[in-house]
């Protein structure tokens, strides 16, 4: 029974034609490549178990170390990826990340999402369209952004802020006051952490507002407006940064905001474009 | 920042030339071919961090969910395989297991480590030697086995039974009584055991005693002999058998035990040879 490679058994005891089946197939020959390229030895199995076992201990009902963990491995990034819209005139997605709230306060056009978040005001329109150029009335915009301490609302206990939803308009125009965001580090008092600070890598994620826009008949979009000019756009702790992501917020001339507002503020346009279903 | 492929620039962030990021680096690549060979959906996905959230929560002192997850993909004899002896006259290792414990009771040679465990009486000898055929006197031996239930001593509260240390003798000659091993399920009340049921495998292991031989000057080998014939040989949970490591149980004729004993009793006849360190 031990003349066949022990890979070749461990895939042939997936045999099934179920989609499990089909994974773990891959799952087994990928894990034993890796196993054999890097010749892991018996301790780093073991410091392997044993870092496994510290994220799940990690992770409970406010904490997702292992999703911290794929986002750091590119993982998470990469099945955005490998599920986008084939469309090249969509807008790209991005990662969801762990910081949305299903119930946000509904703004209406125009409103305001800032709820004490402290920062630069910022002017955030721009225009929800379909592939096809379509202009979507009624499309459901969920924004939420870390603060300029680049926290975010669940992360303090003040209440909701820098967090909302509106309704795109009749022509599928969309407008909010906000902050301009900040870049942040994600949480890195876990193993995690400990493995980025042992591989020398850095924690930031560049300054980003996260969208998720729903609309019948399309495609929901999740995805970020990052910040042009950011520092850590090169070195996104999650890889989330797309070219065609990055926007410009753009410092205006104090006085001049749309409600007349005293003050220093910036402005974001940004077009966010919906596959069909 | 976003010209070259996700995974090269995940690959990148790992730069160090440190083992860490060695790993890291083939971890990455291996982890990103295999999410995009099976195409890995957002569901799946979920359903991914869902599983490994339970196996981490499952794992605890007294269980190990991951040892167990790492032993029915074939990980864990992946890696004893990697990390082998390279003398083809050495006797083959297998995995550890979860159920060895380090302060078991020392016997004398010829002496019975059964403790109560239930089972037909079990005559084991052998020789411990080198590769190059010397004997080894005063190896230390430890052994460990399920009864006739399939359950080691550790799994009961009725305390040490089925397990022991010995020495050999002054030709490496050793022997002990202990009872005939029986075929077990490894663990099923968990998430490891619901994955196997998806996939519609099987728990079982072949019937085996484990042994741990060390020796100065020597590799210490751990490994297990498997009773020729066991029905699961074919089939083990976590692919440990080797075709060296399968011997006879032989049935003896009652009455005619090594010590007089009346009533059924089996032989296992196995020498242990270790390499060099
Ligand atoms: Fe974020
Ligand atoms: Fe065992």
């Amino acid at each position: 029974m031990t003349e066949k490679p022990l890979t070749d058994r461990v895939v042939e005891s997936f045999a099934g034609d179920d989609r499990l089946s089909e994974i773990m197939r891959g799952l087994v020959r990928h894990l034993h490549d890796f196993a054999r390229d890097v010749r892991l030895s018996q301790a780093e199995w073991d410091a392997a178990i044993t870092f496994l076992t510290r994220v799940g201990h990690f992770t409970d009902d406010r904490r997702q170390e292992f999703i911290l963990l794929s986002d750091v491995l590119g993982l998470s990034m990469l099945t955005v990826g490998i599920n986008a819209p084939a469309d090249p005139d969509a807008t790209e997605s991005t990662v969801f990340g762990p910081f949305f709230v299903a119930d946000s306060p509904e703004v209406p056009l125009g409103g305001d999402i800032t709820g004490g978040a402290k920062g630069t005001p910022c002017w955030v329109s721009g225009t929800v369209r379909s592939t096809s150029g379509e202009p979507i009335e009624g499309a459901r915009i969920d924004v939420w952004e870390a603060d300029d301490d680049g926290l975010y609302d669940v992360q303090r206990s003040s209440g909701v802020a820098g967090r909302g939803w509106l309704r795109s308009g009749a022509r599928g125009e969309y407008r909010f006051w906000s902050v301009r965001p900040s870049p942040y580090p994600i949480p890195i008092d876990g193993p995690v952490g400990d493995l980025l600070t042992a591989a020398g890598r850095g924690p930031m994620r560049p300054a980003h507002i996260h969208f998720k826009v729903e609309a019948p008949g399309h495609r929901t979009l999740i995805t970020h407006v990052f910040a042009a000019g950011d520092p850590y756009l090169a070195e996104d702790a999650v890889f989330g940064v797309r070219d065609s992501l990055v926007a410009e917020f753009a410092e205006e001339e104090p006085g001049t905001a749309p409600d007349g507002r005293a003050g220093p503020w910036v402005s974001l346009e940004f077009d966010l474009v919906l596959q069909a279903e």
